[in-house]
């Protein structure tokens, strides 16, 4: 990074966004949370030197990380979302009416912090009486959490390194599993199809392995994460993806405050390359 | 540029590839072609700084250039490409059994020179009898084009600006319209949905302007383009898009030279999310 740019270097590979300002900068005892004013993105979230969030563009990611599987499930009530700090995907999962409650456990409050200052609009649903919003370790919260209570778990985390990369194993698959009902619906973040290829053959391997009883990848752009091609895979604890309510996405796609997802979309982020199908065949 | 990484600048946004070294320079009559070798992505071609075509993942652009416009039109045999220098989209043409004869027309011959040493791959096809691999003025050529001569034209080239401006406009488009026949179908790179749309939608517009009868949108992931997230834009001499040859895609897709198209994304890459679909809608 110099002074002008903030950039995300990964697989030999750079994004950046030109910057006018630092708006603040915080280490907290997680990781270094840094806001930044851009040129033309709106402000900017960095952790640890990766870039997170952009006001213009972080609609593709909350957007993808919630809907597809809250429309995968027949009547989701009761979900989790871990990591998921900035709170934008909180948002987007409380626009589903038939939700009773959101616990959203995110390790560092610097970060939930910065985002009620710096992008009050991914924060406006925080004070829903709906939402729970904790600060806690993830993993010890799924390890408690009680067998069959919840519809959805959302883990929206950083990569698997630094506080993220536990986020990405058996044990915690384990116990997700375990605390979904029958018809419970785990999604993940998935990195780069076209990068980290490997890295998500893991993690569908992991999920696989731990009894998910079936997986669905979902596709979508996320410009400032590495290759602007980002990717949500999603387990079912029990049965396959077949209850796609695509009526009731068709009718909050409706809703403006929608920007990507909608019945079209959700399908069509399904759709596999042909390099992505034969890896995932050759997995099974 | 520094020494180490070349990047891409647009919309106070960068893409950059880290660079072991600079493997060939030449400025042409038309701009400067520069070729590098990358760390992760193969070779890399920049032209008059802008990042045109890496090695590791230019089959996403060649692949969605080429085939949903070639699988939407029932049988075509003559196809045209107006820029194309790099030969990447004229051997995903010639992978169709049923074209008897591909014209490639660009400005620059010192791109294919430097196409065929450093990107051999993608010149593979360029001894095949059907190709016609001219160097000339592409507005001219279609100026110059014979009425309803040609089932698809495939403009694949520069942003417009430099030497890729005079594609961007009416006069261009009525000679190819013109120049197709009745089914024929015309196709350009349309540039990033998320940074471009007001550009998008000027080009449509003057695509509907000269007399196009319908007109597609794809989309598709292109990580050394701005945002990582592209387009190109099909528009139809008559009718509407009606006639996708699915088994045909399906059969061509079993084919393990492609990577990422298939009859699934041809489908997918089609879906509009919901920002550019209200867009759409205004312009009608």
């Amino acid at each position: 990074m110099n002074d002008e740019w903030c950039n995300e270097i990964n697989n030999g590979a750079a994004i950046g966004l030109k910057i006018k300002r630092k708006l603040a900068s915080k280490q907290s005892d997680f990781q270094l949370v840094e806001i930044f004013e851009t040129e033309e993105f709106g402000n900017l979230m960095m952790l640890d030197g990766c870039t997170m969030v952009s006001s213009r563009e972080n609609f593709l990611y909350h957007e993808m990380m919630s809907h597809p599987a809250m429309f995968s499930h027949a009547n989701p009530k009761n979900v989790v979302i871990i990591g998921g700090g900035d709170c934008g995907t909180l948002r987007e999962v409380l626009r589903h009416k038939g939700v009773e409650t959101v616990h959203q456990i995110d390790i560092d409050k610097v970060v939930t912090d910065m985002a009620e200052e710096f992008f009050p609009e991914l924060c406006e649903s925080n004070s829903d009486p709906r939402a729970h919003i904790m600060f806690d370790d993830g993993i010890k919260y799924m390890a408690e959490a009680a067998d069959n209570s919840i519809d959805i778990i959302i883990v929206d985390s950083t990569d698997p390194v630094g506080p993220g990369e536990g986020l990405f194993n058996h044990a915690f698959y384990k116990n997700c599993l375990r605390a979904l009902r029958t018809d419970g619906i785990f999604v993940q973040q998935s990195e780069s199809p076209l990068l980290h290829l490997p890295l998500l053959l893991d993690m569908r391997q992991a999920m696989l392995d731990v009894g998910f009883s079936a997986l669905q990848h979902v596709n979508f752009p996320q410009m400032i994460y590495p290759s602007g091609w980002w990717s949500g895979t999603l387990a079912k604890k029990s049965g396959e993806f077949t209850g796609f309510r695509s009526d009731d996405a068709k009718a909050l796609a409706t809703d403006k405050a929608l920007q990507y997802y909608n019945e079209d979309m959700h399908v069509a982020s399904q759709a596999l390359p042909n390099f992505v199908k034969r890896a995932f065949a050759e997995q099974k």
